[in-house]
């Protein structure tokens, strides 16, 4: 950490952001600049509420050096993690790339079993569908629930298909624990702490999507939450940010693919449909992704996306899955992976 | 809503959409333009998934043309809601404006009885002050929870304060329920629905703080699940938005201020702390806020902020906070209201 | 400047980015930390590309500590600079807060005359109006050139207004500089270069508008190039920015207000119009604005806004101008000022 | 155009809409719902200021319908356009992607050269390269101008590469024309529409950069303006947009690839150096802008990065640039299309 003096600062006020520097267990060490002092701040600085110091006169700011979390991080464990998901074991993050596919939502059992053998077929690893649903509107279509879950369980049990599905808060953690194979925890739940907690107890990978504003500092703590309470199996999925541009639902950023391969161990998956909102960009932006690097997609698809109950927009049929999955083929060969 | 053809859309792919529009439940209404068909749908579109028919052949896009929430709108409450708060009974919402402020965390009975006084003595309304702190990182503070509430409670036993402080899940609703007057829901779980949905089972108002990047109709939305469950006392704050902007923690839009007053007849609340990251900021922010109209403000105090155990850079101390009040006063006066 | 080592990094690494920091003319000055290692760099870096160094292997990221702009900074010079404007010489980043109106547009000899009356009667200090108007699309009305600024001209002498106008380009200048009393660079114009240069050698003022997603750094670098030119008389308009808000045109960071008196000596005008892009939050946001700080407003009015050739949302009609600034003149009060 | 009544609009708002309606030349059709009243406006609008209707009483907005380009629009050309560029006629836009690199400023002769035989070599078709620099700081090199452009001639006879160069405003047309074979615009100027009216005046490429906050919409009006003046020949080029991410210098939005291409029938280039500003990340993004169906890349590459004059961060060398071409060989052929 450095601290930056304001111009003008003198000895006295040095000597008391010293002082704090002190108190807070860490050695200082000031470097007198031209225009500016700063004081550098030597020591574990994590539990360290920087901001405390930015209050004492004549500080500027402060600059935060190291990473805020640990074993997310490639600086505490270099080699990739692997998470193995499905009654395949199929190994995301390992040499092939994982595509994921599925309904928005569980509407039915004919519904769920007619895109589950599409999926399968497609040639594709995991089933996504959410049983419970968190919804925008409270008018809106909740989810089948309880009998959703045992629907996934059904396909996964026809197909051989991962199951990925939504556990959106404490209250439903037993029940997706134990029909699913990967929890996935959504956007708007990211920074809910005492979800991540608890995932943290569960022998179940979990699939972390980012929030829609949130930083990589962010979303690699709310991974480390979850590492830190026990449980070491966490996929991060990138699913758009929140930016100005209004064509799309979200803005669908692919540099944290080859920029978390720098900063974690972590697999990283993309997903197309909620990154762009709209059908026709998901086929591009899928194999933009495993061009990027991805370790794996999740892409919305419905047997009837006309009528699905939700995010219809942005879902694709069977027939157009399959032509994309044979498509991502040839590019994750060009990019050295398979598929 | 309306639906908009792509040019060179023929009688059959309107009739398509027009059988769609019929399948939900609407009627329908075609309008043929120079360059384009649109598609106008009438009848009660809040509970269709509007993305469903944008993936019909040849339609462009869909245009909602309702507001998608209810209870909270002016549509349907034209008079303002004034929520009362605390020993006090404060009406937020009506003419006066009610300043709130206190520690971003309870960290010890000392500090919090000096700061409360202090807020009491500054001619504020309430004590804010968090029991139970979701953090970012897991290794920062986590707060003093069961232990903070109680002082809390002791607190407003002294000062007549009401109580605002932060229910973080769940399962902690309970505990919070039992000492706190008003229960505040922070930025990360604004869209956490269970919680809200329990919330609106409670007894207490509830502050609803505006997700950092969450439009209005998803903050409403929001709004609307608490009082679609059975409590219409809710409290709207904004506390700033992730933008671009580097040199703040957040940009705080004061727009809000006057454009909810147009949508909704819930009271409006500025946290100009969190607003801005940095406490040489809070005072123009806090004028500005109640000179663009809003209810009330979350000030962020301590008595000793270069030592906070959080929220250091963006707490003011006691002495700054009895000036801006004073200051605020004036300002709440030229705009016609009190203090 | 700090240079961040990545973890790992080796004494042949640090010795590689010493050497490189040396050849730039600078000291350096290396801090061996618990985890990492940081090169700080001493001496004026202003002219250095550090994005070179952060080239080098195992370099993590640059920090840079200097504000980049020296001439438009508080560091440089400290009393606050006061642009007089108009045949009155209203100080502008005084004691009293001015207000400058007008249309968007001049759209004829009759519509400029009714408005500028009404913002004299009103109580403003400048007249502001487009004579040459950049449009986003070439279809738009693009102004009477020439001719509109004579009736501003007109306007001026009638009134005693300050006329406030926008120059488009460098084939521009020297018509504008003959008929206005204060040159206004657009936001879309705030980093062309060669015109804030040429208006370095012009013997009026210049308001420069902050540029849609620009940083503070850029806006006063921005303001640097006109100062460094020879011109010092510059005024900055912040007029909102582009963040995913989609309710208004722009979102209005009053923040930049008090963060810009930090900064610099320069005068800071808002204009609330653009800032907002609908009449109806004009009001309030007007009073936030004076609230925070700023030195001038500057407003779009018409006498008939309904029919306004441009920007028709959000301008506000003479008899809502007169009320407004009759409650800018409280809210002035209520902080100190005047107007 | 379809205007939006406010809930409680009587006969009378709706009559005065319609009056002004007709003024503006359109038709009216107007449409009762269950609880609003809408207005559809038939006719081409495209030079009608939407917004003063905004201004009349009771009407909430105004949703356009038609893009507001024309030329640009897929809606009046279907065939997509190619430009062909340089000396050996490379046609961007067509089968093949085309790759352009170079440094971001012409900084000597032997700099140069060394780089063009490198880009020439990797198997690119462009040479990119600055002479007249727009600077953020008015203290960094502001490049070599007109003896910059005689070097890139010189480069261009003796590889063949297509000269792409920026010209920064008017006064430095007649020079880039002389020499360059294709004209960048610049994202700071890809409003300043002086320069773009001119530019289509011009017999040569025009490759137009997207602002850096800039919609889908203003950036092909951009480029509306210089093909209404008349030059078909635009090329669009994605740099990258500013959001709240802070790990790179822009977000690259891919997105617009695919969406571009259903929209508009010009050629879309990408830049993935200044879309992401470090040079770790620029081979993983330029593998995903071919995937996504980018027509080429504009790549920064310096023979020597660590001490280039700007833009040393994001600028690859000669050795990784021609093993970055070898997998985009790859990739363009996994998605049908050659390099």
């Amino acid at each position: 950490m450095i601290v930056v003096m304001k111009p003008g600062a003198d000895k006295d006020h040095v000597d008391h952001v010293v002082k704090l520097v002190r108190e807070f267990g860490l050695r200082d060490h000031v470097i007198y600049g031209t225009d500016r002092t700063v004081v550098a701040c030597i020591g574990d600085k994590r539990s360290v509420d920087k901001g405390a110091i930015e209050n004492a006169p004549m500080v500027e700011r402060i600059v935060p050096i190291l990473s805020p979390y640990k074993m997310a991080s490639t600086e505490v464990k270099r080699e990739r993690t692997q998470v193995e998901i499905g009654p395949l074991q199929f190994a995301l993050g390992g040499e092939k790339v994982g595509i994921i596919a599925g309904p928005c939502a569980v509407e039915s059992r004919e519904q769920l079993l007619r895109i589950a053998d599409a999926v399968k077929a497609a040639g594709c690893v995991g089933l996504r569908g959410g049983a419970f649903k968190p919804r925008t509107s409270p008018y809106s279509f909740q989810g089948m629930r309880e009998e959703g879950l045992k629907l996934l369980a059904e396909a996964r049990d026809r197909t051989g298909l991962a199951v990925v599905t939504e556990v959106t808060g404490l209250e439903t953690i037993d029940a997706v624990v134990e029909y699913a194979d990967v929890l996935q925890v959504g956007a708007r739940n990211m920074q809910h702490y005492p979800l991540l907690e608890s995932l943290g107890k569960v022998g179940k990978p979990v699939m972390l999507k980012r929030g829609m504003s949130a930083k990589l500092d962010e979303w690699l703590l709310a991974a480390e939450y979850i590492i830190d309470a026990g449980n070491p199996r966490v996929i991060l999925c990138e699913r758009g940010i929140r930016t100005y541009e209004e064509y799309v639902r979200f803005t669908l950023p692919l540099t944290v693919v080859p920029e978390l391969r720098e900063r974690t161990h972590l697999p990283v998956v993309v997903d197309p449909s909620h990154g762009t909102g709209h059908a026709h960009l998901v086929p591009a932006m899928s194999r933009a992704a495993v061009a990027a690097g991805a370790d794996g997609l999740l892409i919305e698809a419905h047997p009837d996306p006309e009528h699905a109950a939700s995010d219809g927009a942005q879902s694709i049929d069977p027939k157009s899955l399959g032509e994309l999955v044979k498509s991502l083929r040839k590019v994750a060969q060009a990019v050295g992976r398979e598929l």
